[in-house]
């Protein structure tokens, strides 16, 4: 996949998959390990430490399952619900849509409360739901913490009080695969395992708990190698300013709507309606060598977007908005070349030690 | 994980996983793609015709699946049956019980087939079934092609042979994990998707048929490091028989009953009673950095296993042997040293070019 | 060395080392191997092929010597001068300086013409002394082609002229280290080593023919991870233009006084007296993980150098100069802070296909 | 340079260059580095202490020079003695005659001690020539620690007492290059370089003592990738029994003529005249992916080599030892297959913990 004419290095920023710290990807460059040897087992323990760390818990049980966010979030939903139980899930952008098309696939009652594109989920609707529900038929609340669609962020600190105000048993299921943050919800949902009635294998919890209390953690042969991957991402919340303040000053405005939704990992850029913002993500490819995120579904050609986590420091950003730049020239915006990054510099020269 | 004292590297004989070639390992060492640029369309496609060589076809329709054997075990039946679907399964080993526990926890209605541990899947009760079954309620028969837990491979085109011979349309799925082989039952498969009822959506194929029409071919984020890992195995009939020489040449029985049983890529050895054929795999990794399979299952205790698939070559195995005869002196068994190394290198010298 | 706290990658722009393209660090990632065996002279015989088509010659006779730069200045001199010869040689910066110490510490009757630092080789007086000189007790005229202290480049096709016109029969010795360019001067060089008096065993050209002719290339051990290396770097006139867009628009001055010196590897900016150019550097490594070149010696604290040779592209250069701007205003000077992405950015985005 | 047809792993089994532990191929799997960022001294810092642990010295002043063996020989004897200063040197095998014949060539007064190649250093010779020189006209004795070509190892305690009987002032100069071992002699090397009047640049010591004070420690570019590569090297007094006990159980003769000789890193081989050694070495590399080494010189076939140090363990050199039966023969000697590695095995089954 050296696919790229010139030299040098490609600019990655899509709000995922991210750049790779040099010391994991050194750490990876190794044979595969005899997944029986007493090793592993040793191996696993301390992972699964520095996983609950992340997760900052002390008392819940986390899993490390060979599988991508879909499959997570599949994990999630089989492993403590049933067939036909009433979920509440937002739908406010492309990752939350694709999540509420696999719940409904899977066979939930899935209560869709929907924002338009760009807003975080609306809690007040969340409220007059389980103020009404008091037969408690709402087995769980489904949140995207961090849509990257839209670069919006909400509030999950909101969510667990709204909950907590109406004393509603509900699980409340989030997907944190672009935030890596929770909530202390855990013990609960293992707790559902024992009576949710989804059909699972592949997914299934209990038998990791079986050979969690064998001792040797794994149900079926895992990839060795990928264990050196795990590693907290760093989310700069200077890089997101950063950026936010090369968007205002070419002139752009965020698709996220309110600066209480923006996300530290991601910024969506919205284009004025002459411009295809999918034709600045190509040029990207095509002429710099610099990976932006697209526009997804509804807001497809409408954004562009910058992600701004993973192993990036701040020189890679300003050479990421310069490329920008030129790119919006390109297609007919009229940019002033080197705003973006002045603003940028002129921030970060203040505030770097 | 460089957890073993000591110096050199590590003697992996396992049936799985397998020695990485370098070229391959370097390959994976790099950081990640942006998985939406063009430039990964154009790898995927690559590798789907690579797989289908790899399998034999120009028709079929292979999957990438970010997941383990377990996961493809899930991928292969509910892509393709109905909950309570009658299926004919056949029990030889440790592997194919976990595939027939899957199935059962499916849904199915697993009509088992069960063998002495050390035999093939008794094909004559496949014939007699078939044969009563005019009403073809039998909706597939599944059969773990290399059973890698008693060194068994199971002959495919037997068992197609038969169903022919009844012009039976049960669907012929097969486990390949351990032996990357299949026959042309594809187009048939991805036939069936199109009734299979089965509740699956990570899992599912159509979402992978969708990204295909698209051009796209990744229904969801996939791990690109990993591409880089697709490479045929090289099954090596020359290790298989200096492994089976030298297990004479110890006076020790191979847990394989009969000779067009034996699998190219493990040989399970059975230990006289009075050992533990666990501390042989114990001692392996103590005394000698060598990695041997355990005995699972009804055969725990009683079988460890060489495997001889993968990146190896011929000194790499006689080293193996070498310390297998240590170890078996270690443990009280009355080897003579140096006789199954003596065994293997005459053949050996009077087969190399 | 990840001794740079924060995340992401450092930023190399010194004249050297370079940044190393991705598949060469690839292709050393590997074990010794045995250098004896046939495959060593295979490979090293296709490497001296490349080594010939870099430095545009079919007759030559090319040298891979496992040592520095000063190691090739000192194997130059030994294997083609005798104690005493006399050598004209050209001081013009820190790198010729330092070939200059060499060449008297060798014993050679040295006769130096000394430029202005900033101005490339003063070729008038070079015709002087020819002119002059028809005992042709000159045996070498030494030329630094490239001189990163200064970003200057000398104009080796006027030097070659100059010695033809006078008939002159010193050899042309050229320190090409930074700029991989070369004259046709080997074949004279090779006639010249059989008369050369200087002492040398490590260095001896007639051992490595020596073994050119038995065909195995090497008169000793050599590093052969190091081979995969050998990738001719990539020299970016356009790369040039953008740096030295950037420092006019920051106001500031070229070291290199004229532009027919300008250097494409490397851009020597001067500083204002009342700024520090260490300072600078400095702050580079601290505040943003980015390389600058220092000022050496009668330069030092008057200049910074920015390298744009080797595996870099557009992008990662603009990040560079974002960075150096935030710097500059830093230190105290009145930068315009995006002047200098800005004036590189419409030139690039004007130049790009 | 993966040139070999086949799967799996060469058999490295020379007397260098040795296997490389993977963590040290990982630590150079990286970009270069910045050579003049603070960080490059306070990395080289800790190399030169854990260079003089290997050395076994606190008050030594180690160098680490780019360069090869043959270059470190010349670095010792240029920075140590004048133009027709008198060494007395030992002649044992191909290695102890090249660095002789440095000696010559750099204009050294030499009288060469020659043994039977087989035998070490004639230390009575040595003894009766210190007697003599009461006048101290010999200024050093220079010994090849671990003359590999024969598998000799001479006794540099026995010579340093010799010198220390007659108080004779001769610098000791030892050939460490795969022995890694040296006597405190360093400070008296560094007090002649005082006075020493060979011709050097690149190998001269005192530019490294210049920038050692200056604590930027490197007076040129280093190559920062091979920094990693500083381990020590693991000598297996076990491997090298092993070996020995197989080289005897074939009946064959070691090329070193007694015990106290014997290296603890290489053994030579002596066959019967009727065969050529070095089609033995072929066969390895042609038929089993195993490299030996070839016998050198005086000695070329007539003896073949089994190294031993490097990142080996015992299985991997029983692989080799069977490797070596085969080839055996192949070439018409009638070796008992699995005799060599019997002897190893019954040796080391009881010597392992």
């Amino acid at each position: 996949m050296d696919y790229v004419y010139g030299p040098g290095r490609n600019h990655l920023f899509v709000p995922g998959p991210v750049n790779i710290p040099e010391p994991v990807i050194r750490a990876m460059n190794r044979n595969n390990e005899d997944y029986r040897s007493p090793a592993v087992p040793a191996l696993t323990k301390t992972l699964l430490e520095d996983v609950k760390e992340i997760f900052k818990t002390t008392t819940g049980t986390p899993f490390l399952i060979p599988t991508t966010g879909t499959g997570a979030w599949e994990s999630a939903l089989t492993n403590t619900l049933s067939p036909g139980d009433r979920i509440v899930s937002f739908l406010i952008g492309q990752f939350s849509l694709l999540w509420i098309d696999q719940q409904q696939r899977l066979g939930f009652n899935v209560d869709v409360v929907e924002s338009e594109w760009g807003q975080g989920a609306n809690l007040d609707i969340l409220a007059s739901k389980l103020a009404a529900d008091t037969a408690h038929t709402i087995k769980a609340v489904c949140v995207v913490h961090n849509e990257t669609a839209t670069g919006v962020t909400n509030n999950l600190a909101k969510v667990r009080s709204i909950l907590d105000d109406y004393r509603h048993p509900a699980l409340f299921l989030v997907d944190g695969v672009s935030s890596i943050c929770a909530l202390d919800f855990r013990p609960k949902a293992l707790e559902a395992t024992k009576t949710a009635k989804s059909v699972r294998v592949f997914f299934d919890w209990n038998d990791y708990l079986k050979f969690y209390k064998l001792g040797t953690f794994w149900p079926y042969t895992h990839p060795s190698n990928c264990f050196m991957d795990l590693e907290q991402v760093w989310i700069s919340f200077l890089r997101k300013d950063l950026t936010i303040l090369a968007v205002e000053a070419w002139g752009l405005k965020n698709c996220t709507q309110k600066e209480e939704w923006f996300s530290d990992t991601v910024t969506a850029v919205l284009v004025p309606p002459y411009i295809d913002s999918s034709e600045i993500v190509r040029r990207g490819w095509k002429r710099y060598n610099l990976s932006l995120g697209l526009g997804l579904n509804k807001v497809a050609g409408k954004v562009f977007r910058i992600g701004h986590l993973g192993n990036l420091n701040e020189l890679q950003l300003l050479g990421c908005l310069a490329g920008v730049e030129m790119i919006l020239k390109d297609v007919g915006y009229p940019v002033q070349l080197g705003s973006g990054v002045a603003a940028a510099c002129a921030y970060l020269q203040n505030n770097t030690l």
